[in-house]
Parts: C-alpha cells; sequence; structure tokens
C-alpha cells in the first residue's frame, strides 16, 4: 500500500522516528546534477558521492535516485549492487527533501512527507522552483509500497531533527522558528508537531547551528544522538574558528539537558576543522536567477558531525584537514561496535552539506516485544 | 544485482522465458500521454489504463511507471495498493519496451533488455526519438534489482513473440523479418537469437500479423500459448472482415505445426469483433512531425486475442461489439481454472494496441526440481 494519511498522526497509529542507530534496511541518496550549485558540472561532487554510496553498500543496500538525464551516467559510475532509480529532483539533498520514516512496534514502516520549500520558500529558499524536490518523500514511499503522512503547510526537513527513538527531538531554534518555514506557528504549536509526527515527548532545543544563512542553522552540523541518553556536540577551544560561539552554546546547552525520560544527556566532544574550509572554484559555478550565488572563499559547513550511521559503521566526511584522523578516532570512541569510515568529502561541502545531508536511512522492519 | 550482462546469453546461463500462464510476481505498465498518439488530451486512454490496472490488482502486485509530469495525475488516478514510479518513456507499450523476464530452475529472474526502435526504426518506426522507451527495460530491472540481458544491434519488442515455457517460441515473418528491425540478419540468424535469448529449440513462424503498417504483425494480435501444447488462434468466416485472411492462414499454420517437444499442437479458435473498430476523435490528436498521424475511419487493431493472463485471471479488451460476449465465453473455455475479465479498452485500440501490449508479467521466483 502507497497510501496518503492526512486524517492521522504516526503517534496516533502508533509510529514512532527510530534513532538513526537503530537496525536499518537501507539507505537513499539523490544524484548531484545542477551547475549553478555544484562547481565543474557537478563531476567532482558526482564522485564525492558515488564514493559516499560506495562505502554505505559496504554495510547495507544502498538505492541512488537520479533525473533522467543524468540517468544512465550515475548507472555508469555506479557498482550493480547499488540500485539507481529514475527520480526528478531540483537538487542533491534527500536528508532534507526525503521522507522520515516511521515505524511501529509491529514493524511496518510508513514515511512522514515533510511539506518542503528549499529551506526558507521565497522569503530565504535557495532556489525556485522546488516542486520536484517536493515529491521526493512520496516517490520513495511509493517504490517501497508504503503509506506516507503528509504534512500540507508544515514545512520541515529530515537534517533540522534528531531523534533518540524514546521520545526525545534534538533541533535548532534557528530554523524551526525561521521566517521561512512555519512563521505562522508559535513554538509550541511547532513542539505539537514534532510530537505528533515523531511520537515525542520532549523537544530539546539548541539556538543555533552554524549555517544560518543556507540550512538556518541545521541541528546535523551540531548535535546528533549516539544512542539514548548519549549525544555528540561539535567542540572548539580555538576563539577565532568561524562556528566557535555557536559549538560552545551548542554544549551548554546539552550538557544541562535531560531527555524525555529524565536522563541527564552524556555529552561526547567531536572536533572541528583545524582550518574553515573555503571554497574553490566558484567560477566555474553556472550562474542562474533565482538560485543564490556561490563565491571563492566563502567559508564553507564542513563538519564531522555530518556523518551518517549505517549497520555496523559510520561513514564520516574527510576534508584533507589537519583534524581529519582525530574526528575518525573520537567517533570511533563514541561508537566501540561500529567501524568507522572515512570519505573524502570537500566537494559535498562546496554544495552545502556533507554525508548526512545526502542521505535518508530507511529502517528495517524490527518486532519490538 | 542489477548488472549488465553482454558476454553471455540466458541459455548460456541456464534461464528461460516461462509462458505467461506461469506463476508470476506482478504486472508492469507504462501510463499513456502522447497528445500525438491519444486523443482528447490522454484522458480516455488513461482512464482506460487506470481501468485494466486495476482489473489486474485484483490478482496480483501491479506498478504502473509514468513521466514526472504525470506522476501527480497518475497516482491520484490509481489506489493506493498500485505502486506508481516515475520513468520516462516516449509512449505506453510496456510490453515492447520493457524487460522480457527470464527464470532459471533456482528461481533467479533476470531480464532481457531487447534494443527497442519504435517498431522500425528510421525506416518505417513510429516516431522519433525512443531513446527513453529504449531504457524502460534497464529501468525496470534496476528497481527489482536484478541483472540483464542487453542485446546490442538486436531488435525486438516483447509483443512480437510468444513462449510456451518449454522451448518452443512463436512469432511473425511480417515482423521478426521486417526491414526496420534486423535487416542484416537471415531468419536463421534470428532464429539462433531467440534460441540463445529465450532458451528456446524451436521457433514457429506464422507469416503475417493483422497491423503491417503499425508493429509490422505482432504475434500477440494473432496467437499466443494457452499451456504447452495448445495455442489460441483468431478466427473468423467472414471474408469481408479485414483480418480474415491473415486469421485462416495463422490457423492453417498452427493446426499443422508441432512444439519443441514433437507435440502437434491443439489449437482453439477465438473470435474476432463481428465489425471493425474503426478510429473516431481523430482531429483531436496532435500533429507533430516525425510522429506517424492517425487518421478518422481508419481500422483499428482491435483483437481478441491482446489479452494478458494474470495468477488465476484473464484480462480481455471488450469493445463494444456484438462478439465481446462470445470472445469472454471462448477465452473461459480456454482457461477453465481462471476468472476472465473484460475491461473496456477500445480507446486503448484507438492508440495502436491493447491489454497485453500495455501490460509486461514479471515472473514469481518459483522453484523448480
Amino acid at each position: 500500500m502507497a497510501g496518503r494519511i492526512s486524517d492521522s498522526t504516526p503517534r496516533q497509529d502508533g509510529f514512532r522516528m527510530p534513532g538513526e542507530f537503530e537496525q536499518q534496511a537501507g539507505m537513499w541518496m539523490l544524484w548531484p546534477e545542477r551547475n549553478d550549485n555544484w562547481r565543474d558540472g557537478g563531476k567532482p561532487a558526482q564522485e564525492a558521492f558515488a564514493n559516499v554510496a560506495k562505502a554505505i553498500a559496504a554495510f547495507e543496500p544502498v538505492t541512488v535516485c537520479v533525473s533522467a538525464a543524468q540517468y544512465q551516467n550515475c548507472r555508469a559510475k555506479l557498482p550493480p549492487e547499488i540500485r539507481v532509480v529514475e527520480m526528478s529532483n531540483d537538487d542533491a539533498w534527500i536528508r532534507d527533501c526525503g521522507p522520515t520514516f516511521v515505524i511501529n512496534d509491529q514493524g511496518e514502516i510508513r514515511g512522514v512527507d515533510w511539506e518542503f520549500n528549499a529551506w526558507g520558500g521565497l522569503y530565504d529558499g535557495l532556489y525556485f522552483p522546488w516542486a520536484n524536490d517536493d515529491q521526493v518523500a512520496r516517490k520513495v514511499c511509493d517504490i517501497e509500497g508504503i503509506d506516507s503522512y503528509r504534512t500540507d503547510g508544515f514545512v520541515l526537513e529530515g537534517g533540522s531533527i534528531h531523534a533518540d527513538g524514546e521520545g526525545t527531538v534534538l533541533t535548532t531554534e534557528m530554523c524551526l522558528l525561521s521566517e521561512g518555514r512555519n512563521p505562522h506557528m508559535t513554538r509550541e504549536q511547532i513542539e505539537t508537531m514534532l510530537g505528533d509526527y515523531l511520537n515525542a515527548e520532549k523537544v530539546i532545543w539548541i539556538r543555533d547551528g552554524i549555517d544560518p544563512d543556507e540550512t538556518n542553522g541545521h541541528i546535523d552540523d551540531v548535535a546528533c544522538f549516539i544512542c539514548p541518553g548519549e549525544v555528540a556536540c561539535i567542540w572548539t577551544e580555538d576563539k577565532n574558528h568561524p562556528f566557535y560561539e555557536a559549538a560552545q552554546a551548542a554544549y551548554e546547552t546539552l550538557a544541562k539537558a535531560t531527555d524525555a525520560k529524565g536522563r541527564k544527556l552524556k555529552v561526547h566532544k567531536l572536533c572541528l576543522t583545524k582550518e574553515p574550509v573555503y571554497l574553490k572554484g566558484a567560477d566555474t559555478i553556472d550562474a542562474v536567477e533565482g538560485t543564490v550565488p556561490r563565491e571563492n572563499g566563502e567559508v564553507c559547513i564542513a563538519s564531522y558531525m555530518n556523518f551518517t550511521i549505517v549497520n555496523g559503521g559510520v561513514i564520516v566526511p574527510q576534508y584533507d584537514d589537519e583534524n581529519d584522523e582525530l574526528a575518525l578516532k573520537q567517533i570511533a570512541q563514541m561508537f566501540p561496535d561500529r567501524k568507522v569510515v572515512g570519505v573524502s568529502t570537500k566537494e559535498v561541502a562546496y554544495g552545502g552539506g556533507n554525508i548526512h545531508c545526502i542521505t535518508q536511512q530507511q529502517p528495517a522492519p524490527v518486532v519490538r516485544g
């Protein structure tokens, strides 16, 4: 069944958003191609995306969705064990435009199909139109034959939330209270929506993310759950680092926080790059009206936090930075039972995100006693 | 795995094309939309396709593939139990551009991805370009995660062949020896290709089909296997019927034929429409250069033989003709264990085919001892 549910919520129907660390059925990705976002015709980005897909495929099934125009090229660049399916898109951030999968205790899976407006719509979105992106969640659910909840009138991206699977959601005020998403709703109304659609009892609000301009501060560059009761948070003691203040403030908030079950969170520190990553090669990015232009020298949102968790592994961005190895080591300590794999993804950061932003995990149909 | 096999054949690898009467996993369709082929913006055809999809869905899973432009409309017109997936196409005949599925004794499924050239390519094809259609087979196999054999340099449509699953293939000379497909190959070389890719030992050649102009005489309007050793063949005693001569000749050929196992075929007669079906409403079909135009009053290829077999059922075209009921009765006698369901599909005939042409069955992964 691939029905459209608008008259009930996951909470009402007994579905919850699981933690990313729970068992997965596989991973979804999109293939990058926008010449007005990716430098050099998108070719370096495509290589990086392919390397991410291959790294994940060593742990679990991967499906890459791709426009008709790029289908043959994408198919040729990926090994046969990776599934490639045609899907129109406006850019390649399936974390944000794809479904947030929810699961019930019988192991049944559904999708939440949030309204998507390119990170701010006509207020401060990054491009127009975004109609193809907004259909990605439903199309993914349809391929899988699962029902989806559509939140018409409520805008959210998957990268702006993390869940512990036990009733706690992590997010930022900078994003969820932004003017370009749901300005008609109060903070309390937004908390109610998160509660209803993720089956959460408590929202932990961090004030700021590290990219006010692009995603308006997605949480997935700042902090995440490692397991129930434990989070990771970006950390630097370098006061000149562009993300110093946001990192310090986020750490402080998390260090004081308790979760839905009343547990005080254990907070693991994750380093930032030693040197900020600055955009290069922006002169090869097409100028298109309606798309926010990129410029050489702008600070890229290069965070090691933007890793993705897979079955038995963690796939971590690498930036050719002095701290690359330290990040891998710290993440290995957080996840002692998983293999930590670094993938060079500076080209993904050049386009505005990283490994977590370009992936969306589908939970395994696990039955809970 | 969704690999591309070009260095071996189904025969070499132990795969065979099963009969359509064997157990199926589900049915594939495409969604019609070409305004230069379908009258009234394709809306009557879409309704007919939807009715076919719903009739099949009562027996087995159905997937309908649709362009991005028509995705939302198609999704809205079909019930949620029918899977809808985005797929670029040039028209809606998945029997001809989709994969021919083959199976081995372990129940493993693969696809044969024949080269497709719109029924004759630049020689006498029906439209140009056909590049999207030619990718349909591979995309279907990729969604299913199965390997496919590509026959570069060998053109064939699924509607031009029928198999008994036990080494016999039925086809027409009019189509397979046509100038627009494989004019560089002899009849013997073509037989070898059919043998290698369908795992067949014997090809039964019928001379002519009933539509020399469109498909160059596809077998699926003329005859098919009901089970190993038994075929159905169109039949009329009305010398004025436009298909009289082709029907008589086909019957005569089949009545004399033996199959790969040396059995003399039992031939069941299936009536034609009492009155020919003439195209109406052609003035609402867009004129597009490169597409063969349709004209009011032309004889449509309306054959009851163009039914499709599903698990436990047979879905049969109905033309608002005096013989509609007789056709259902005759088919019910051929398939005593299946429910025979008629669907009004004159609108599909207006576009050049019928239920068999717009469907492609995927075999169930049955293990054979």
